[in-house]
């Protein structure tokens, strides 16, 4: 059996999240049914994150093992011509049997991407935040650094997340600003469900001045998830980069 | 009665086309809708260009008489929040009473934008022509300096298209490289139906190799439909600029 190693992009706007659920459309239900087809098998599929309904991926790393002959490429071309538009598959590579997308990962980097501007575009409306009030970008970017390093996450958490282990290591967590833009991007050996958009929607406050930069510390060490800022919408969040061994800090 | 200048962008992907129709969804019928609800009159708009099915616009100059005493950067505002997040009113003023968005236009400017990639994207498969052979963008930016000028362009006309009076004077046209990106800028004082994607496909078929830059002098002088390249598709079209009186060839 090979074990294939593949790099899908997909806009996540129509799906809900990557993993596949009974009678809803997701990223993996309609991936695995095009790779199904064109392998005659019905493989078990590996990624390395679970994106949530109506976020995207840049990058979402995937691996099955199957008993087919099909050339990599020819399976990049053909499963491109099957699938809809808003998945494509990058690249497609014949990997080690050791490699596992999840399990391999030693680290996934998010990107937040907010239109900072009076008026809303309706070009990228579904891939990022617009948010009209004028923002410090200094003081979110002191912010930022705060939430580096090993942390109990717990304040940055779903109501309905992960009801232990809420410790993550944060390698890097980083604010830039370009023309009407501001994007957050953070990576992680790991996050907690909402984590990235409920870190988001606290810089945010950071950055309109109702909250102080320190203020992010004290957060975090309250564990308490009302503390925080909102949980941002799904639309200007980005799985950009999984990171495997040597590109670790990438 | 106040004359307002009003300027839109678009996402055309979910509407047939700018002008109003019986029961289509068209921008202008969605447009006037708000305004009329807005300024409880219903007012005749006036618009630079009548897009087309599926065609974007950057900058959508109209204009409309009103009784009403609200404040321009009001209704802007007001708009905004009463449109669907795929229209957006970047800006209203109070104009003279000569002003015509139509009439008063000495030019208009559009973009086509192809996506020279093997892999398409999933980003902006809405807002780009995905193409993935390989282009001599020298040959194509040679080929679209000849169309400069005044001529009649009924080899670029649409099946359904003018009748009489095929003559348009094209300031403008450029093609530039960038990445992934290759766009096609076209400014004239008019447009036939369908000329800025029928010269686009004609610049493509150039681009490949099936004609020489030369060729497209012989397609003009043809006056024939059938000698062109075919027509891309209204994803990739973008109204950009429209140009009244002192900026005629920006």
């Amino acid at each position: 059996m090979r074990n294939i190693k593949l790099v899908l992009q997909y806009d996540g706007t129509g799906y809900h999240g990557w993993q596949i659920q009974p009678d809803k459309k997701t990223v993996c239900g309609i991936f695995k049914q095009s790779l199904s087809r064109l392998i005659n098998e019905s493989p078990v599929i590996h990624a390395s994150s679970r994106t949530d309904s109506g976020v995207h991926a840049l990058c979402q790393v995937v691996n099955f093992r199957t008993a087919s002959h099909i050339p990599a490429e020819s399976i990049r071309t053909a499963l491109n011509s099957m699938l809809p538009e808003d998945i494509c598959v990058v690249s497609v590579e014949n990997t080690g049997q050791d490699f596992h997308a999840c399990y391999s990962a030693k680290s996934r980097m998010y990107r937040y991407t907010i239109r900072n501007a009076s008026v809303p575009s309706p070009f990228d409306r579904q891939y990022s935040y617009h948010y009209p009030f004028k923002l410090d970008i200094a003081d979110m970017a002191e912010a930022a650094e705060h939430i580096l390093g090993t942390h109990d996450f717990s304040a940055f958490k779903s109501a309905r997340g992960e009801k232990s282990n809420r410790v993550r290591t944060v390698f890097s967590a980083e604010i830039s600003a370009r023309g009407e833009y501001v994007r957050f991007e953070i990576s992680a050996d790991g996050f907690l469900t909402y984590m990235v958009r409920n870190i988001a929607g606290t810089l945010l406050e950071i950055g309109r001045g109702k909250i102080p930069p320190f203020g992010i510390k004290d957060i975090l060490s309250s564990k308490d998830r009302c503390k925080a800022g909102p949980t941002l919408p799904a639309r200007g969040l980005f799985l950009v980069h999984v990171g495997y061994g040597s590109d670790l800090l990438k």
